[in-house]
């Protein structure tokens, strides 16, 4: 399995809008195409589209960053999984600690989003709500200790146990699901210490999003992410 | 004052997203080059940037469905006003029936709006509501109730003191905002019958955008605006 | 008019629970016995039985702190307008700060209480909220800026424009609601100054109910507020 | 382990207040009394001290219908467990169908719960998110299919695979934790079907809130829980 690097654009001003918001897209595509890496992108809704073509045919993935547990039809200002489909979208973010659910509504999300083909990365803030989520077995689960989300202060070296116990716990009850380490990820040092720790890869935001020049970010971080996975021999 | 048509797309599927919300947008373009009306398209987030490219330079008005009381940065899958603007759209809808937000918010979003330059059609579901809305400035209020959107049954008809009483306790407490009709709006005639009642025009969903021909609804609604408003002398 | 101190106890602990809640409440009940003012207290709603039976047949009005937009029924954890009206309650504060609701819902419990013979202290943040829940009719309207709650700046001296603005506005589209002033009341001179400042009294929290002896803080309120009615005639 | 009968008094008018609620509470002491059960009560938050005075030192225990995940303080119209502790409460229900809560929250309020010494009763729709909330290990988890509640059509009968599966996949990372069957349950017979299909008991509310003779409809599902356990060796 390749590591995997997914960028959350969030909505910072201007950096996840407009030309920024497509510089951070061809970047992903250079480093995609340089390094073993999968990239994820989960850009702002008025930026998925711009997005998408830009990265067309490359293999980066484009994600939705947030869907609400609506069906199609009189729903004024939501998006439907359909149609986060529809234009495109391979799969979806969902329960984000800026954008938290219902667990009820995670688990129709991801039920709904495998029925349609559209992958799901489902966030927790402990381990023990990672284990909860990796039960509605979605496809990606991702820990992020909300505390440390935005510092820069890594959570692979602020709290590798949350990290080990995030592994321990989510394979009890599930050996299957794709865990990223997520908060406070700046460079590729934080993601060999991620994967070193048991996951496949990293949730970045501002690190990349906010960088003057994100690809040389990005760069930096698949280089790492190859370094450690060939290393932990994944 | 020209009268208004504004067509919000909602979350239908495949109706408001794809070819048919293009298709939707290129007929907004005909119907505003052909009649004396405004015309404002709402179309989901996701769909927000093709809808400004196809009505580009038309006159046609582009709004979001929705916003949230948040602030450009870490706000994973919201959409700041800043963002809007950046895409190029020149207004929102707030407060929608099926989108409803706290008072306290719904003034803050019509104040910053305001300072970024962009437009706010605030909903209520009944004429007290629509006045309290008025006291906060907004640009138009849209007054639909709930009971009777997506019904077909038009509000114009149904209960056309709904209407009258909206516009006399609006006027009461603000002379200038601009006053729609919503819910059940599906011909010309509900048009003509809104723009009677004292307000300049209409709230669509549901009977424009899942219409097979868009195109022709529209025009019979702009028609019959067209018409009620010389007749009436707007 | 008599002045009012109305005492929102919050969910202080232990002060607001216990003991405690009932030593607020016969402090209420002497100052009401001692002074010529109005006296409403707000408890937890798991005081509130308590609270009303302390206070039986004195006058001291007793209100739930919060209500939700629900109908009796099914509905878990949820407190129906009805049942505060079955255990007593006279009134109930909505839209508290820290408790927001949706402008739509607002407008249906006030009308619903006013349907069941309960009165409404409806919260605004802004001078501008509050003209537009003016427009809606509730018996009280308070205004406290949240950014002055519980810090003991008083709002009546930091920010006496937020006061006569709002007092401007609100009377500009209800003359009859009364109108208190809230946030960081701490003492009777603050009491005074709200007076002054044209409302009739004041929505106090911590420096009543956090205070070792809440009984000498109200009778300085008390005395204040008297002082103040007199010298302007109310 | 005795067979457990909870009581959900919802927010029924006038049942689930005033006299017809401790009717209930001393039908329950009766019961308690009588069979060997364990009966729990969750009356509305301003019936809740009158409840626990009423069946003070019987055995039975009084839950909370509902917490939010707050902290004493400032938190106008919430109820923090601490609260529920101070008078008396035993424990509290969270995450009911018609009072859902974010993952986070569940696992932040359980915590918090055990911390305090309050039992939690935790609901969950299917049995996917009963498993995910064993994963946090709550005293009780019941599983209400939502589609079911206040039907009179018992989940034990109309779906009993919806319980063999809760059972199944709840066992699988939880080996301690109670198990209660929820939604429809009216009768006797259902609460032995119940406990045959791997239960320890139900959480009931019409059938028993809204009855006029509360008393005997809790006879006949407690002998009915002692005639199941005892053939089942519990």
């Amino acid at each position: 399995m390749k590591p995997i690097i997914a960028v959350n654009y969030k909505a910072y001003y201007p950096y996840s809008f407009g030309e920024h918001a497509l510089k951070i897209a061809r970047s992903a595509v250079k480093v995609h195409d340089e390094y073993d890496v999968n990239v994820i992108l989960a850009p702002p809704y008025i930026e998925l589209y711009r997005v998408l073509k830009e990265v067309e045919g490359s293999g980066v993935e484009v994600y939705g960053q947030h869907a609400d547990p609506i069906k199609p039809g009189a729903a004024t200002g939501f998006i439907p999984l359909e149609g986060l489909k529809e234009v495109g979208a391979g799969g979806v973010i969902i329960n984000h600690s800026e954008h938290r659910l219902k667990l009820a509504d995670i688990n129709w999300l991801i039920k709904h989003a495998k029925e349609l083909g559209i992958k799901t990365l489902v966030c927790a803030d402990v381990p023990e709500t990672g284990a909860a989520i990796a039960v509605l077995k979605p496809d990606i689960v991702a820990v992020e200790p909300p505390e440390l989300i935005g510092t820069g202060i890594p959570v692979s070296k602020a709290k590798p146990e949350v990290i080990t116990k995030s592994v321990e716990l989510i394979r009890r009850v599930n050996k299957e699901v794709v865990i990223l380490t997520g908060a406070g990820i700046s460079k590729g040092d934080d993601v060999y210490k991620a994967i070193e720790l048991g996951t496949l890869g990293v949730l970045v935001a501002s690190a990349i999003v906010k960088a003057p020049d994100p690809l040389s970010v990005m760069k930096d971080m698949a280089e790492k992410a190859v370094e450690a996975a060939e290393k932990l021999g994944i």
